[in-house]
C-alpha cells in the first residue's frame, strides 16, 4: 500500500451512496460529524451531507460555508457541492429533498434524535424517512493507507510523550498536575487535540476505570494509572501505562504483572478470522486464572480510527461477534480494579493483519517506579 | 442568595419529576450526560436515571456503578438507587420498567437516537414512549446560588488567563503553541478541563468564526482571535480577546472598534424582559450601520451553564423569541469575519438581573497590541 497525500474522498463518497442505493433509498442523509469528516473531510460541529444518484451536497451554516468552499477549491474537503443554509436545517432539508428521485431517503438512525427527525417529518411531510444503523461505520472500520499513515503518526507522538512519562509522575505531585503536563506534553509534540481527556487516576482513585484528575498528591504506594491520547490529522491514539510510587505491596505488583500476562495473551489472539470475543477471552482467562476475573469490569478493546470509541469491540458479547479483518486497528486494555488495593490497565493500539498483529504503539511497558 | 455548599439535589429531581407528571406521564428516563450532572451530580458519560412517583433509580455499568455509590454516601452524588446495568441498558430498561406504574413513559427526544428508541421499543413491547422536548434544559435555564458560585469561579479563572496573554501571543508563534499555552495556564489555574477547544485563529484563519489552531506563525499585520474557556465544578467560562501583531491596518482596527461597541450596545440591552432577539438586534444594528451587518454571520450569544452553549439563544430568529429572566446567564459574542482584511469577535459573560446584568468576566478588551 502506498502513501497517499489525501484520503480518497470521490471513493468513499461513492460507497456510502452505493449503500443506500443497495437498499433501493432514493437518498442518504448524513450528519455526524466524524462520518462528515470521513467522506469528505469537513471538519465542523454542524453539517449535513446529502448523497443521491446525482447529488453530493453539503449543507452548511454561515460560520462554515466560505471557509469549506476554500478548502474544497485548495482540495483539502472532497468533491461536493456547498449549499449554505440561511436559517433552519429542516427548512433547508425540504428545499433540498424537492430535487430528489422519489423514494425513501436513508438517515443515520444511530445518531439522528427522535426530535430531529420529527422536525424533518413536519418539515417534508411528503416524503418517507428509513432509519439505517452503522452504515458508514461499516465502511470506516478497515483503514486504507491514507489512515494507516495518521494513525502510525498519532501512536507514535503518543508513544514518544509515553516515554517521557518519568519527568512529570512524582511523589507530591496533583493527578492534575500530571495531566496537564502529558496534556501539554501531546500538544508540543504536535497533536491537535487529545483523543479524550487525560486519566491520571492515583491511590483509591486507580480502581475506578473511568476516574477523572483530582486535586490528590500521588503518595507512597500508590498504584497509578496514566491513559491518554493524541489526534493527529483527525486520527486518535490511546495508551496506558501504569506507575508506581516509591515501594508497591506485593499484592498491587501481582496486579499489574497479571494485567500485563492478560495484556500478553490478548495481543497474542489478534489476527485476521480471530473473533473480538475471542480476544477477550484470552485476556479473560489470564485474569480469571490469576483469581482476578471479578475484577475485569469492561471489554479488552475497541475500535481506533476518527473516533477514539468505534468499531470493532473486543468485549465479552459472543451473540453478535466481531470477526476481525486485516487492517483494523484497535486497543488492547484489560484491567483490573479492587477496592482497597487499586487498579491496573495497560493499553496498546494493533493493527490486525493476516499472521497476526502489528503493535502501533511503542513505550517502555513496565511499571515505572517514581 | 447563600452560598451552598451541594446542590439541591432533591428539589431538582422533584421539579424534573413533576414536569413528567404534569403531563400524566408514567415515568420519566433522563440520558442526556449533563442533565445527569443537573439532576443527581453523576459525572459519567453513560447513564441512564428513571423517575417515577416512588422511584430515582439510576442505571449504571460496571466501570461507573462502584465509584457512584461510594459518591452518593458521601454525598456527592444525590439521593438516587443506583441499578446496575449486567449487559444491555435495553434489556436493564425492560426489567426496571416491569415495576414502573402503568401509562406512558416520557424520554429526551432532543437526545435519544432513533436506534435507542427502536431498542426499547423491541426490548419493551407493552410500554408506549412520550418524546419531550428541553424538559430538564428549562428547569437549568435560571441559574440557583450553587450554581451562580461555580460559574462566577469559572469565569474569574478564565479571565485571570485571559489578562496573561500578552505572555504568549507574540510574532513568529504558532496558532497552536498560543493555544497550548491557554490550555496549560487554564489547567494551572484550576480549571478542571476546557469547556471547548481553544480557539486561536490569525490573519486569514481570523475571518473564519470556528477555525481551529493551525501550524500557522503570527505575523505582522494579523488580527488575532482567542476565544477560550475553563470548567470549574462543571461549569464553564467562555470569553474572546482580540490582539493584533505589530501594525494593523485602519480597516481592521475599525473592524475591531465596531465589534466592541456592538458588544458593548448588546451588554446594555440585556435585562429581565427583554427578548433575546432584542440583545441580539442591539448588536446587529451596530455592525450594520458601521457596513459590518453581513459579516456577522452568527448568534449575539448563547445560555452558559453546565453546556458551554444552552438555552437561551440570543439569536435573530424572533419566531420563538426567548424572554430573559433574573439568574439566566449568557454569553455576549458579536463578531465581524470578512475575507482579506480578518476577523474579530469580542465576548463576556453576562449574568441577568431585573435593571441589566452583571458582567462576570473581567479582562482587558482593548486590542492588544504585541
Amino acid at each position: 500500500m502506498g502513501d497517499q497525500l489525501r484520503p480518497d474522498w470521490s471513493g468513499r463518497l461513492t460507497r456510502a451512496w452505493q449503500q443506500a442505493a443497495a437498499a433501493n433509498r432514493a437518498a442518504l442523509i448524513v450528519s455526524t460529524p466524524t462520518n462528515l469528516l470521513y467522506l469528505c473531510g469537513f471538519a465542523g460541529s454542524q453539517g449535513v451531507l446529502v448523497l443521491s444518484a446525482n447529488a453530493r451536497w453539503l449543507m452548511l451554516d454561515g460560520r462554515y460555508d466560505q471557509a469549506t468552499r476554500e478548502a474544497i477549491a485548495a482540495g483539502d474537503v472532497g468533491p461536493v457541492e456547498v449549499r449554505t443554509v440561511p436559517s433552519r436545517f429542516d427548512q433547508a432539508l425540504a428545499d433540498v429533498c424537492a430535487s430528489l428521485p422519489a423514494g425513501e431517503i436513508a438517515f443515520e438512525g444511530d445518531h439522528v434524535t427522535v426530535s430531529t427527525l420529527k422536525a424533518w417529518q413536519t418539515a417534508i411531510p411528503a416524503r418517507e424517512f428509513a432509519g439505517t444503523s452503522g452504515l458508514i461505520e461499516k465502511l470506516r472500520i478497515v483503514k486504507d493507507a491514507y489512515e494507516l499513515r495518521a494513525i502510525r503518526r498519532a501512536c507514535r507522538l503518543t508513544s514518544d510523550v509515553a516515554g517521557h512519562l518519568s519527568s512529570w509522575v512524582a511523589e507530591g505531585r496533583t493527578e492534575r498536575q500530571v495531566a496537564s503536563d502529558i496534556d501539554a506534553a501531546l500538544a508540543r509534540a504536535g497533536c491537535t487535540s487529545l483523543a479524550f481527556p487525560t486519566i491520571v487516576a492515583s491511590g483509591p482513585n486507580s480502581a475506578h476505570p473511568h476516574a477523572r484528575p483530582t486535586d490528590r498528591r500521588l503518595t507512597k504506594g500508590d498504584l497509578v494509572v496514566l491513559d491518554f491520547g493524541g489526534v493527529l490529522d483527525g486520527y486518535c491514539g490511546d495508551l496506558t501505562r501504569m506507575a508506581g510510587v516509591g515501594q508497591i505491596e506485593a499484592n498491587a505488583r501481582s496486579l499489574v504483572d497479571a494485567v500485563r500476562s492478560a495484556q500478553a495473551a490478548a495481543i497474542a489472539a489478534v489476527r485476521a478470522g480471530s473473533l473480538g470475543s475471542d480476544v477477550d477471552a484470552a485476556a479473560r482467562h489470564v485474569l480469571t486464572s490469576k483469581g482476578w476475573g471479578d475484577a475485569f469490569v469492561h471489554a479488552t478493546g475497541h475500535g481506533l480510527g476518527l473516533d477514539v470509541h468505534e468499531a470493532p469491540r473486543l468485549g465479552r458479547d459472543t451473540a453478535s461477534p466481531v470477526r476481525l479483518d486485516a487492517g483494523m486497528v484497535c486497543t488492547i486494555e484489560p484491567g483490573a480494579y479492587v477496592e482497597g488495593l487499586g487498579g491496573a490497565r495497560l493499553e496498546d493500539d494493533v493493527l490486525v493483519t493476516a499472521e497476526g498483529c502489528e503493535v502501533l504503539t511503542e513505550a517502555p511497558i513496565e511499571l515505572l517506579i517514581v
